[in-house]
């Protein structure tokens, strides 16, 4: 069976209240669907993307070299199985593609939002994704599943609307940002602020694609070597030097110098910087506890069946993370939840690129 | 007793050759002394210093407000006692502290070097240590003692000169850089080269100085970032944000931002970007085996008393790869030295600021 890959955009004039105290009016959200809604709507699954992800988690378009982030996860046969299921994954409020963002154009002027754009937050994020959801006439969900920032979307999803979906699945994230993290955004925010191209958020969006802003890409480069790891980085480039470069050249490089080069500077053509200060915002400030006493507290409105999903050399959200929420859940008396460390030295990128190693756990939660 | 805080300078005009097959010719080393030089010359230590360490390891300048970098650790009563040792640390070639750098006057012009400043190894700064050493007179020491990039050139010093030193002490090093601290690097070189006040190595260090130049900040704060660990973070800052600051605000600030952006900004009022380029390459084509077949190889050279103290939560230089080069010392049947892995939380920075829990085993080395 095919993949039945559709993709949409809803337009929405309602107020979006913010947990900020501001308000976004009107709003879009772009999302792509796999696999068919049965006839009780009852085999929706929704993923949720992270940081630099968006709506396009698996197939391909036409002339597009490469699928989906979640492509090995999501399709006909695969554990997120589109012959069974229904998948919706939308571009978040405050993202760059498709979905209102502080380089949409605000309200009602033909300028983008800039700095007028509200900070927003993985609550919002969720919320919108709801609002989506229910014109969809879509009142109640089979899973959510998400990593790292989809992680804390999944998770929120579970503390917010806790009769929305029958099982949670939040993996390679936390319950709240630590400070680790928050200092890797600080390192590429900071670049991006003081790179002179930014002009302070005015910036022609396609200049900066066709140029590279350079501090986006020093950004980025830190932000790869937070989804390594120690182990990871050995295996894939240990001290190789590039080829035709002398070692005692200042400019000679190693491989990994080279791979984070690349990778830093090709993320600025497809990635909005004002979009990435933003979204590092929001991930900084997640907190599952926020407006309760305790996240015990918090923890004690979770309904659904929920499974966490940590990994052992994960140095952006350290196993132990997702172990503390196991413990909290434990302490309050959820029955219904489930912890597991996959083993693997990938980092944080394992959610991403090892999905092997939990593809059979995460069908099984679902069909079982 | 006093600690005889003493600081020399020495000018030399033979040609130093270096391991890139260029000259440095002529050139300066700026070194410090503590204690006195007995009378057969027996009680010599010598201290090695990182990155962006400096000659100034110990004791206060009149209307300085902080000591040298290991006060802590040397001085008249400490584990390196001045009243028994007579103590040299100097600032390595190619730093920005006395010693030729890359910034000093290239001869017989009035300019600095800049680029034309020759690549520098680590064995290129011992070298020139040597040569130090023989001018002062002085042709075999006690002990050489050095952390992290001071660590290498322990090292080295124990490899190339196996008869100089009877004991040497590496701390929170490794024998052959890894891609991850090359990462690290990579981030803050880039940052450097991308900054147009760097003006491609022609900016003015007296306007660097006064206008902080953000992109060694930047760089920097990802130097921090390797310096910690997640628990010392953690226990430092939490995710306590600032007081003034608003959550909802784009760019209000969590405490470990602020550190972040204080220590950056701040490190740019005292050490040179183009200095920082060459001390990290230097650190970066950093490999003990270079020259030999392999790494069991060197280590047969070894002939001084090797201590090997690594620091358990260390993120830039992994407690195992100190522990790879005990194995290899036992391989090729070294029986003279010892590993030591300090349990630490504080990560790579244990070494400077948790002297207290290696003093003694330094202190027991020294007179044992």
């Amino acid at each position: 069976m095919s993949l039945n890959l559709q993709i949409h955009s809803e337009h929405f004039t309602n107020p979006l209240y913010l947990d900020s105290g501001r308000i976004l009016e009107p709003y879009d959200i772009t999302y792509e669907t796999y696999g068919t809604l049965n006839e009780d709507k009852s085999n929706v699954i929704v993923i949720c993307h992270a940081l630099t992800g968006s709506h396009h988690a698996a197939g391909m378009y036409e002339g597009d070299n490469k699928p989906g982030w979640w492509d090995a996860l999501i399709g006909s046969g695969k554990a997120i199985d589109t012959d069974k299921y229904f998948v919706i994954c939308s571009n978040v409020i405050g993202s760059c593609f498709g979905s209102t963002g502080p380089m949409s154009l605000r309200h009602p002027y033909h300028e983008p939002y800039r700095y007028k754009f509200p900070v927003v937050t993985i609550k919002d994020m969720v919320k919108a994704q709801r609002i989506l959801f229910d014109r969809l006439d879509i009142h109640r969900v089979h899973a959510i599943v998400g990593g790292s920032m989809g992680g804390m979307q999944a998770l929120q999803f579970a503390l917010h609307y806790p009769n929305f979906s029958n099982k949670i699945i939040a993996l390679a994230t936390t319950h709240a940002t630590q400070p680790w993290a928050i200092a890797f955004n600080k390192v590429a925010q900071e670049a991006i602020l003081k790179d002179p191209d930014f002009k302070q958020g005015y910036y022609d969006p396609d200049i900066i694609k066709e140029q590279s802003l350079s501090g986006m890409a020093i950004g980025r480069m830190a932000g790869h070597i937070s989804f390594l790891s120690h182990e990871s980085m050995q295996r894939k480039f240990g001290r190789e030097y590039k080829r035709d470069d002398g070692l005692y050249e200042l400019f000679g490089k190693f491989q990994v110098e080279s791979y984070l080069e690349y990778n830093g500077y090709n993320f600025t053509k497809w990635f909005d910087p004002l979009t990435y200060l933003y979204i590092t915002k929001a991930i900084n400030i997640f907190d599952l506890s926020r407006g309760y006493d305790s996240l015990q507290e918090a923890m004690q409105k979770i309904k659904a069946e929920l499974h966490l999903i940590s990994f052992s050399n994960d140095m952006l959200f350290k196993s132990y993370e997702m172990k503390e929420l196991d413990n909290v859940l434990n302490e309050v008396g959820n029955t219904n939840h489930h912890y597991l460390e996959v083993e693997s030295d990938y980092g944080h990128d394992a959610f991403l690129v090892e999905v092997e190693k939990f593809d059979t756990y995460i069908k099984e939660v679902l069909n079982g």
